[in-house]
């Protein structure tokens, strides 16, 4: 089970544009110079989490990026989602029904029991994901950080 | 975010061994011929579930594989990391210290709130399946099941 590189990139690019002042966009370029990322591959996970409505992208000479609604109301869910796709980890294939001691279908009316414990795990997990925002995660970085990037923002 | 069908597999097959009489053997090719598994497949997950210490596999022409302690000490998620191994799904690149917005290695001493964020949630994910044992699986199969793999077993 992995996650893609993406899903850092993301978390990282939504925390910075919820520090630009004013909800004033920032420039594709931009992010990935702050964070010294291959431009062109961070393009796919920002159009990505644009698609998913995470992001708000405006085009043109001026164009950039900026969050489509308050980062206390983007949560890390939405962005992992964003990038990784909503797609179960665990697909079941519902072997008890094949083989030598496959099972009726009147014997499977309720949900595989494998599949439950697996997908309450998945839900677990989503849970715990959806549980912080973007806003929460900008509060918890050191002030220096923060002060830096409104310097930054600012130029 | 992906889980190999080997999980499914491994866990029936966990299921099934703690089901026959008195923690007899089962043959490869039995278990495979229970739920219509490829033979040749099925045995690599098999292995790792062995070099996992989730089954005990004797060799020789009346060998085959047997739960390797109690079904009630094994959980799932025994058998999930005997399949897909123990890596975290979300591996930090550290990217907040790379690039024109870089944090400083003082600014780094408590770890990236990304990062701390993505563990919790696989903690939990973990934590849901250690919470149910493979013993616990079987008591909710349907006793129509049971007892039919009581009768295959024996035979």
């Amino acid at each position: 089970m992995k996650l893609s590189q993406g899903v850092e990139w993301g978390m990282h690019c939504a925390t910075l544009l919820a520090q630009v002042p004013d909800g004033g966009l920032m420039r594709r370029e931009a992010l990935a110079v702050h964070y010294g990322l291959p431009e062109a591959y961070l393009s796919k996970h920002l159009q990505a989490m644009t698609r998913a409505g995470v992001l708000q992208a405006t085009s043109g000479p001026k164009g950039g990026y900026r969050l489509a609604r308050p980062a206390d109301e983007i949560t890390v869910l939405d962005v992992v989602r964003a990038i990784e796709g909503t797609a179960e980890p665990f697909i079941c294939q519902e072997i008890r029904q094949r083989g030598k001691g496959a099972s009726s279908p009147d014997e499977c009316r309720l949900p595989c029991q494998v599949n439950s414990v697996m997908r309450s795990a998945y839900q677990a997990w989503e849970a715990s994901l959806r549980s912080v925002t973007i806003g929460e995660l900008v509060t918890r970085m050191p002030k220096s950080v923060l002060k830096r990037n409104q310097r930054l923002l600012s130029a």
